[in-house]
Formats: C-alpha cells, structure tokens, sequence
C-alpha cells in the first residue's frame, strides 16, 4: 500500500498545507493544476519537490472554480468535462516533461470526485478523457478513484476504454458500513485522533477490517491511502504510518 | 508564403473576431490558451474548426494578464516564464492531440511577443522553453516571430537550441524605414485601406521590396503573413490576399 | 411603462451588444457589476452614458461566476449572499455618485434571478439586503423582479422590509398560460420576429392582453419591460415599440 | 499614536496572517477590497471582527492583480484609476454601512502604494477620487500615506481637494539617513528582533528620534504606525508595542 497527499494547492501568495514538510513521507503527490488551486509556478515547484523525493506525480484537476476551491456542484456537458481536463492534464504532463519526470495518474477533486462516484456517466466520461489523453503514451496514465465494496461499475467502465484503475481509501475519514464514507455534514465524519488514523491506516495497508460508524467489521480492498496534509496533526498521522508500514 | 491569424481569442460568452470565416483561408491559426483569451471549450472548438479545414495549429501564448488581453508589461523570473509558457503549451498539446492534429508551432501573444523582440535574453528563455518542450517530440514546435532585417541574434538563439524559426510579417501594419513596424501610437501606423493591405501583402508573398512609411522600398523576408480576424473588412483582404496568391 | 435593458456586459476588451445604440431609446440601464460581466471602467463608461441620455440606473449583480455568465446555479448561505450583493451595490453606487446620478433600483442577474423567483426565502434575502442597504438613504432603491399573476408573496416580503418594487414584462419571451415564462429549452420560448415583439410590447404597455403559448389570452400587469440590445434585430424592436409608445 | 494593520488579506479558503489575533492590539484594519486578496464574505467577517473590537476600518484598495498580490507595477488612466478605486471603496462602504459602522479611511495597497509616492500626479489622482467619493459624506475618507521628511507636495494637495492625511511610519523597516524606507532588496531592509521593532515603535510613539541604516538619528512625525502580523513574531511585537504605549 502506498500513501497519496493532494500538495500544490496554494495560489500565488496563498499556501495551504506544507508540502515540503509531507512530501518526504508520501508515494503520491495529487498536483492541483491552476482550476481549483495551483498555478504554473506552484506547478512547477511541486513537480521538482516530488521527483527530488521519487515521489509519483499524479493530476489533481477540478472543476474551473478558483474561488470555491472545486467544492461547488457544477454541470457540464461531456465535450466540456473532455476539454477541460484535457486543459489541466497537459499543463501539467507539459512541465513534468521538462522536469524529465512522468505523469502517471490522475485524481479529480472535489465536486467533480464526488460526483463521479455517484454518476456513472461522468465516471465514464472521466475515464473516456484518459484514453483520449493514454493515445500514443508509452505508460498510460491510472485514474485514482474512491475503494468501495461494490466497484464492477467502474472496473468495467475502465476495462472498456483500458485505463487503469487506482482505488483509494482515506486514513482519516469514518466509513459506514455499507462501505461508503460518513458524510463530512454528520459527527464523526472525519477522524481526529492520531490513535484511531494511524490504526485505521494499518488496517488497510495490511488487509484487515476496520470498523464502520455503526460498530460492524468493514473490508475495504484500497490500493493507496490518502491523507491529508493540511495540519501538524496530519503530519504526524503520516509520520506514524509510514513508520508504521 | 502563408497566412497566419490569432484566433479563438474569446472568452467564456464573448466572442472576438469571426472564427469560421477566417479560416477557411488560412494556412495557420494561433491559437489563444487561455491566459489572454480562449479558455478550454474554446480552444476546443478552435482546433476542431482548424482540423476541419486543414490549417496549422500554434499556440499563442500570453502573461497571465485576461483583464489587459496580455498588452501589459509584465516581468518574471527565467523560472516563471518558463513555466508559464509550458502550461500553455501543455494545455493546447493535450487538446489537439485529442483531436488527433499535431500542435506544430508557438507564437507569444501581445506584451510578451513585444519584449522578446528587443530583449534577447527573454528570446532565449522562450527558446529555452520550447526546446524543453520539444524534448522527446518527433516534430519541434518552430517559434513563430517578427520579421527583421538584422536577425542573426534570434537566429543564432533558436540554432544553439534546435529551434526552427517562422518570420512573420504584417499585412496591414506600416513598416519604418529600418525595418521595425511603426508604433501604433503614430499616425498611419495601422493600413486602413484594402487595396494598400493587398498590395503589402502580395509584395511579401512574391518577394518584391514594400514601401516604407517615409517612402524609402524596404526589402523583408517573411515566411508567414499576419493578418487580423477581428473586423470584415479584414476578412476582405485575407479572401482577396488569397485569392491573388 | 417603461423599457429596461442590460447593459455594461463586457469584460475587459471583450464587448457585448451596442449600449451606445440602446441607450438613446431606453428608460432604466441595468448595470453589470463585475460579477458576470463588467467592470470598473465598463461601469463608469455605461453610467456616463446612461447619465447623457437621462436614464436611470440599476445595479444588475449576479453570482461570482465570470465564466459561466452567472447563468449556473450556486448555493450560498444568507450572509455570503448579503456580502455578495453589498459588494457589488457599493461599487457602481460609488462610481454613481462621482458621476453625481443617483442608484435607483437593483435587478438581479441570472441564475440569481432565476432562483429568487421559485425560492421565497432567496426572495427574502435579497429584500432583506436591500433593506440593509437602504438605511440612511435618502431614496430607497427598488427591486426589479418578474411580473407574475399571482404576486402576493413578492408584494409582502417588500412590504415587510420597505423595499419598493419594480415588476418586469418581457417583450421577447413567449409565456405560458399561467403568466411564468416559457422555458428556453422548449420550442418558440423566444420571440423572433420583430412583428411579435412590437405588438407583445404594445399590449403590456396598454394594460391589454397578450397571447400565451397555446393561444389562450393572458393579462399581465408590468411596471418595465424588459428588451434586450445584444443584437440589430433587438434595438430595431427597440426602436419600434418606443416609436409606437 | 495608534497601530494599523492590513488584514482580510485572504481569498476563498486560502488565508493570510490571523486576523482575529491581530484585531485586538490595533486601531486601525487596513481591509483588503478584492483586488489583490480579500472577497465579499472575508470583507463582511473582517468588518465585523473590527465592529466587536472598536478597531477604526480602512480600505485598503490595489490595482487589480490577485495573481501577484498587488505588487506588480501597473500602469492606468486617471480615469480608470478613479473607476477601480471607487469600485473597490464602495464596495467595503456598502458592508460597512450595513454593519452599521463607518468606513474611516483609505490605504492604498502594494504598488499602488509605491508609485503613488513617488509620482505626484497618480497621488493626486488617488486624492481627487477622495474627494469624489467624500461628496455628500458627513465625514470625509482620509488618506493614509507614507510619512516622510518633506511632504509639502502631499500636504498641498490633499488641503486642495480637502482630503485629511494620516503619515505612517513603520516598525519593523529600517530608515535610511534621508527618512526613506530601506529597499527590501538591501541587507537589513526589515526588522527581525523583537528588540528593535518594540524600540523603534516606541520612539514613533513618544516622538523621539530613530536610527537611521548608517546610524544617524532620523526624526519623522507619525500619525499611525504600521505593524505586519502575519507571523506569531510581529503579533508578539505587535502585543509587546501596545503594552508599552
């Protein structure tokens, strides 16, 4: 198992997060590219950040909503949703190619990550995109996409169009036990003790249950664990688990 | 000699110029990424359009200046304006290669392209980022810039990088005696005129001397012709240009 | 009656319809406040000229959403949208008052629009903001919303803040047997010919009543009608039903 | 002697400094207006943390420049100087007056700031729009400017258009010999010790002489005193200033 982080979402004098200090504990690097956060130059920082710590470096595209950091439903058509990740991945597989680093995968952000877990037209749209974008490439690039219990939908969507798929879990967030996440609106959502993120990202890594909201055992076959790296705490959590691995 | 155009200069609702009749008699079309104009369903359907009739792509990249159309002086580090340049590259990349045309060509827009013509250590910083770009191409993307009569400066520039130059020359902009285009603050700097516009215009393409502002012939080699989109009576003299080709 | 029209819907270079032409025939300007489309020099050029002709002003605020024209729909709590909206209140009542005319009416934009008339409590909000506006004015500005047949609801919430208000007709826009307008994905939602639009005009300006989408009669009372400038066949509208007034 | 601050320097869910820190050790907020950082909802929260504190507000205008925080030399028109200027403080008006609280003041941003001190003619310009705006004000906005040794040419133009003027000196900047800020590409050029700014703050305050860069005492009369927190370190000078004042 590996660890994600989305970095790279600061925007001009703005930061968020310390990527410098996670960096070096992550496998994965989620690299905002200028839609929700991000910028060239921030861009460009990060890619140089991760591939100094071999870490991998994946897109992070969102919808165009810079003030509303991505977070905010929104609705386009499906040449529109093409374009505009078309747009986000190839700035960003343009400066890793001078950094002489690859691109390898992709993780929408926000709203538009969470409307393809519920929407599989756009989950296929999505994944209609990479092929577009794979044509020619000598890796194709993964699509990193929520872990449930149920997945065909999406694993046979993929199969289709050949894009690989990368299922994540999150380390810090409570699960219920029909396996999706506890809604961020109810107590309990996130996690927010160092014991019960580190534990629950042993779980994963190793294979083992975790325990849902409700009390009921819960396994959740992931192949990266995201955490996030906006506050020391985190930062701790990432620490213990990497140790921990 | 051929035609180039700026077009897809819009922006979400608004319109600039009239796309589809330009093209059809064009050979190459500059398109806008997105930091002066065009945004990503634009530049969508401008590649689609000059897919449609066979026209060259090139990007026309900007500062990160949409309220000032990239007329701004601005000023970044080697660092910023390389990574600058290559998320606007990255980004029509990835849509043309959707679409399955290759990106062949860069021409900067505005304030940029107007210092990198009288600052060749900033000319070398472009170059230095296309050659970044190019790396691992099959084709390299050729710059795109102002006709001189002294240009051995950016000639030497592009052939230490391995960067094919394109001189382009004005159709419809008066040309001093020493070969600069007349600031457009002057008077008769812009031609009004149809018939001045053609005849310019077909001197370039033949080869022969055009007449200067203060009367002087001036002889400038060209390898691209500028014309403007923006108004019908230009369109006028991009069909007759091409008609008397 | 009167006539109002959108105006200052440029952004930056990019211009929308001909204000000069529309102004001369119009009663109310309704002014872009940079949120969709405007700006600050766009707003003083459309006051100065709105002042020239003596017609009145109106703030035309909308969503933040310069890209989408603030056409999307968007959830914002009652205090982000009562910040949302001072914001763009105080800036063209500012550029107003150095240009020595007053502000006299508000009329939402869009999305905003669209939403406040099915949602009372969106309704309430905006009443309610103007009202927080209002204070210590000497003339409380108006609001302008859509002219309904049963209105009750409106009319109290404004009674309750003491916000006037300003019931706008469309000249171009079929509407339905029930008096709301007839949606723009259905088939003849708009008015094309310049026959209908004159005489649709003519009959809410003559308190008579007009033919709904299938053909029953409709009486509508309207304060303002609403005609749009973004193209020739519009002004020439324009111009007939002030001719004929 | 009071303390000034800028603050609401933030933009969507990025932040800038802790505002709520700071609020309480000042008496002045320099609040950003949404041209270099702050929006409607960081404006409205910020006006209401000043309410609860009795803390003086201020608007704190720029060019218009997020991406570069305002600090990029921008060239404009007096015409669209007085259009961003009065967007920008009509905007902050209109929150603060339905906050019920004044606006008091004018502190124009970054390099606004820098030109306007050295180019009389924009200083005027920024004075007349002042002047605009206070028309019909029962108390006119005051312009907060650098203080200086000869300031007669402020001075005079600020009595010519009735603009009151409030001269603030710095903390945490070293002088040069001619009262002068030190560059902040010179060595030096900012305070790091708690030492040196508490002293230097105290002998603005009690109008005692300071040293200047080369060790000459420098004398310069100071309205308000200008502290910077956004760092734990200014805040404590910041606390360390008012407990001795």
């Amino acid at each position: 198992m590996d660890l994600n982080c989305d970095l790279g979402e600061g925007y001009g004098v703005w930061r968020m997060g310390d990527d410098a200090a996670v960096m070096p504990f992550i496998d994965r690097a989620n690299i905002a590219c200028g839609f929700h956060a991000g910028d060239y130059a921030i861009m460009q920082n990060t890619v140089r950040l991760a591939k100094q710590h071999q870490v991998l470096i994946g897109a992070h595209p969102s919808y165009p909503d810079r003030h509303g950091f991505g977070r905010r439903a929104m609705s386009f058509s499906d040449d529109e949703l093409q374009a505009m990740l078309l747009y986000q991945l190839g700035s960003l597989d343009a400066i890793c190619r001078a950094e002489q680093v690859p691109l390898s995968y992709v993780k929408p952000h926000g709203a538009l990550y969470n409307a393809m877990q519920v929407d599989s037209k756009l989950f296929e749209a999505v994944v209609r995109t990479l092929q577009a974008f794979n044509r020619g490439r000598a890796e194709p690039l993964a699509l990193m996409t929520l872990a449930k219990i149920h997945r065909e939908t999406e694993t046979d969507i993929a199969a289709k169009y050949e894009v690989p798929l990368l299922f994540e879990a999150f380390a810090d967030r409570r699960y219920e036990a029909n396996g999706e996440l506890r809604a961020r609106n109810f107590e309990g959502a996130v996690l927010l003790d160092h014991e019960s993120i580190v534990s629950q990202a042993l779980a994963f890594a190793t294979g083992q249950s975790i325990q849902s909201h409700d009390g009921t055992e819960l396994w959740l076959a992931a192949d990266t664990l995201c955490v996030h790296g906006d506050n020391p705490h985190a930062l701790a959590a990432v620490k213990a688990i990497r140790e921990n691995l």
